[in-house]
């Protein structure tokens, strides 16, 4: 293989699109390993076998990566809840809250990404960049409370409030539920503090079915 | 002033104290005014006028400061919202929001470490300092559950669980209510996008009061 056809193979638009998806795709695997707190943009270039100093031909910074990551995942994570919430009865807040609480709890990457985004994505790129993701988790927000009201259980602005809350408690509840080894030995040595571990699943599930409860009228 | 006197005096236990101390506010001052993710180990000794390299003599990291300083801010926190709750009355839900977002909005240092404690600062201490910094959060999760069942809001359980929420609730808000300049500039430029904005307080004490509704018999 010539060096004139290998640079003009990778510049091609198909192949940067294709490059562009295989760094996205390394950053996910390298989250999922590692946690994305641990993930840097040379480690993604490595994984997705991209020279280091070429990925920023198609990403400017490792916090575009994850911010795409976090976009995907606001998109993905809408549409799951929507079609859960699709069908002719009357969702109840117990069966609301399990099904927010599972769809989060089966997108352990999107609840990782979730405390990045508020601390350091969106304050990191550009304002174009930050705009288009703002524009997406806003459509995110669309369709979850179009669902919610749909599905009879709350009125718009309680179904905002209620994706706030959730979106909020998501980020730091996944993250104490995923420690470090230290905290997990703390935990298994000492009982007293044990109780400051958090299961995921079940005190989301619990808390989003208490703060539906505080917007529903009795 | 003789070298000999010079470093007898660097450690004295007194004057040990005092540099530690020194360092603590150093990055409080920092913190305060750049946000903790900002703030550094190098800038923290030149804000304290101890030089870098004699900081791990006082401190093992930067982790280990900001810990230090998220663990004032739970006993401060706990004890201030205790003090507000104490009284002969009967304290209503709405009141309890009211005061816990309140406290919290007072406190916008302890607010910004709530991301980082999950997310790093107790990842990267050893075994003995998040044990300690542990106990601290539990000694401060008994003074608030027993101040909140005293005013006759909630029995223990419901404490306990409306203590979860409240902190996790407030990390992720905190962030998104102070964001970087191309956030602020993007709110003001695009109306549509400006409702993806967080109002601190008045959101954390709508969500708390829903919380707390939720846990409330009616």
């Amino acid at each position: 293989m010539s060096e004139a056809s290998t640079f003009q193979r990778a510049y091609s638009p198909h192949r940067k699109q294709q490059r562009a998806a295989d760094l996205m795709e390394a950053a996910r695997a390298l989250g999922a390993r590692d946690g994305f707190r641990a993930v840097t943009l040379t480690a993604i270039a490595s994984q997705a076998g991209v020279h280091a100093s070429a990925v920023r031909r198609y990403y400017a910074s490792r916090e575009e990566i994850l911010l795409a990551l976090a976009e995907e995942g606001y998109a993905d994570w809408s549409e799951d809840v929507a079609a859960r919430l699709t069908g002719p009865r009357r969702v109840a807040p117990h069966e609301l809250a399990r099904i927010l609480a599972a769809s989060l709890a089966e997108r352990p990457l999107f609840c990782d990404l979730l405390t990045h985004v508020t601390l350091s994505l969106e304050r990191e790129v550009s304002y174009e960049r930050v705009r288009a993701f703002k524009n997406v988790a806003l459509a995110a927000v669309g369709t979850l409370t179009d669902a919610i009201t749909a599905a009879g259980a709350l009125d718009r602005v309680r179904a905002g409030d209620l994706i706030i809350g959730t979106i909020a408690m998501t980020a730091p509840l996944w993250q104490a539920a995923h420690p470090a080894d230290t905290l997990t030995r703390l935990y298994a040595e000492e009982p007293s503090l044990a109780h400051l571990g958090v299961d995921f699943e079940p005190t989301l599930t619990r808390l989003i079915t208490a703060l539906i409860g505080g917007m529903t009228d009795p």
